[in-house]
């Protein structure tokens, strides 16, 4: 199923609502060619979420799955050489399937190497960009340096970024704080806010990566990226702040975590989701 | 020391219980030539149940370790180039020095590349080969395709494959709500089923590649494959059951889990081991 | 900023204090080149305890980002041939840029290739060294079998290795029950014991590499290396002695010990710092 690069309407609570029931239902099969730090923590907040992964990230066989694949993911945390070749077949052979998948550019704005191998693989039109604002001003190509994988401007800082980006991609993400969401309704674009999560959430290596597997899944069962990229955000963040309660640091808010993606059902989504209404940028 | 190839009984549970003493005092020293998703999951649950990990994969050193190992592990999930020759390596070296090996043919039956490296990986005799049923399947080659690499169809499914694969093997098992282990007894084929275990268990990245690890640890230490597979079946099952007690969620269980294969001692295994009769099928 | 080779004087618990106060304060930015055991649990533990973990291990990347790390880590669990590429790549950068780095070399006593490897990496002299006893043996060449991974002899059969290698390395740790750490005060020869820890560490893999990468954390806030070596061996086994309270098994040590690492503050460090007496040993 070729998914809309616009959405038809900006995604709801009713919509994240829907797309959960639908991710639960179908366990839709993602691909995740991602970095050696998160390929554990990745699979496991998929396999909790209600999604079914494999880490399929060898060029004999990468083409090969992301055309049978629901979603892809490709993070470009620890690249290897064949893991890049991996990469470029994967995302072809997703695009010539009709597969949506998803970029996810770790430290693209601060290593030239592989700041140009995201540059690149953007030909293959991701149905969605996740990143922290630094990786998302950097790939844009506006500049922003990044320190680490981990740090990140504040996200309204990428909006700019993310808009640019919107020729590549149907929809995009800067993670922080409040993530902010960009892509298009009906043909304009737009920025919506989702907030909620946990300030345990940065203190958890991989979880940043374990989000854009999530919106791999979401992708998989959604209407359009940006209908993914809103309800993945949101499902995150509600489990967080409902595994925040039984943290006392960050091992075992991870664990809650893992427990909470899970968990969450219908009422969880609609007592704890924070989606600020729309603003059309344009 | 060479196991024997046919066990000289159906194992019971008094032989998983001095199975289980032997590799808390022997602490095999286990060789895992496993996949990224894996690695630190196979390694701690080794440590916790008591046999000592060891992830030696490069193929400057594969062969050489798997001369000096108790148990070598040769897990497909993601393998590299380097890796794929260091299996053969290993594999070659361990069978040479009669050291056991265990394979688990992870996705062997849906991607026909790994699937030619399993099935040529058999020339070496694996002491035991552990998968889910589609996986087994697979392997033998009589089709059953597999949706991702934790799906599974009924294992009773795979027993005629389990049969065709003893042409190979001295032991085989496919793992699902009941784990179906098959093997020869003074020379006769014989289906052993080990009920238990944890509906969270699935949930859980790689508790499967976990439980081949924890296969080829028993095997260094067991005095036949039929053995070692249903110790470590065993062992698995009744820490996952356990374990079930305290979990909330697929974190909580996996924390949990590991506490368990720790835990587990000689009662704990005569309480809540559930080995059915042997059922000889030829 | 380079580090003296030479302590000024003994670490006391005031220096750890200290350290841990500017480790918080500046987040250092650590460069982890390590196994694939290792990755998650190296990052994990670098956050919790307050610094800023990269994975950066291609040969593309690795020398560039070594000379902005703030220390750099270099792990011989699980070398690819593209890691040990990046390795000397990574700890050339880093010598030529004055930045810190710190080199694990597991199992170098038990297998000769990778011990070609360590020896050889020895020649950018690194801040510190830091492995178990058996490892710290096999490096200095004065033989000691290693049997896997996470074994040791008594640390303080050590001290004669290590000694050794302060003709390379300007302090070196052999871990164990009680930590030993050899480094010069004033050029002169000095061993600094520390206790305290849990018995549970030698049952979660990686907690070794673990504490690699905080000494490379430390030694980018600390005054010479000997410093930044007692203060990661202090941190760490002060949260593990606080996470054994809560453990019920490795699982549950594991979760508790970053929750811990996390926690650890200055009343902690001072209540429960177990620094024996410096030993001058010329």
């Amino acid at each position: 199923m070729a998914l809309s690069e616009s959405a038809a309407h900006a995604p709801t609570i009713e919509d994240v609502v829907a797309a959960h029931a639908t991710l639960r239902a179908r366990k839709p099969l993602v691909q995740a060619i991602t970095n050696t730090v998160s390929t554990n923590f990745v699979a496991n907040v998929l396999l909790a979420a209600g999604a079914s992964p494999a880490m399929v990230d060898n060029p004999k066989e990468a083409g090969l799955f992301a055309g049978i694949a629901d979603g892809v993911l490709i993070n470009l945390g620890t690249p290897t050489a064949a893991q890049v070749e991996s990469m470029h077949l994967a995302a072809a052979a997703a695009r010539k399937a009709g597969r949506p998948w998803v970029l996810d550019p770790i430290a693209a704005g601060g290593l030239p190497w592989r700041g140009g191998v995201a540059a690149d693989l953007l030909k293959f039109r991701p149905a969605a960009v996740r990143g922290n604002a630094s990786e998302i001003i950097g790939l844009a190509g506006l500049g922003g340096g990044a320190r680490g994988v981990d740090s990140s401007s504040d996200p309204s800082a990428a909006i700019p970024a993310a808009l640019e980006l919107l020729a590549h991609a149907s929809a995009v993400s800067a993670s922080g704080p409040v993530d902010h969401v960009v892509g298009r309704v009906e043909g304009r674009p737009v920025l919506i806010r989702v907030g909620g999560g946990s300030a345990w959430l940065p203190l958890v290596t991989a979880t940043g990566c374990a989000l854009g597997g999530l919106v791999a899944a979401y992708a998989g069962v959604s209407p359009d990226p940006l209908t993914a990229l809103v309800a993945a955000h949101v499902h995150f963040a509600v489990a967080a702040e409902i595994a925040e309660a039984d943290a006392k640091g960050p091992g075992s808010f991870a664990r809650a975590f893992i427990d909470a993606l899970h968990g969450v059902g219908e009422a969880a989504l609609r007592a704890r989701a924070r989606i600020e209404p729309p603003v059309f940028l344009a």
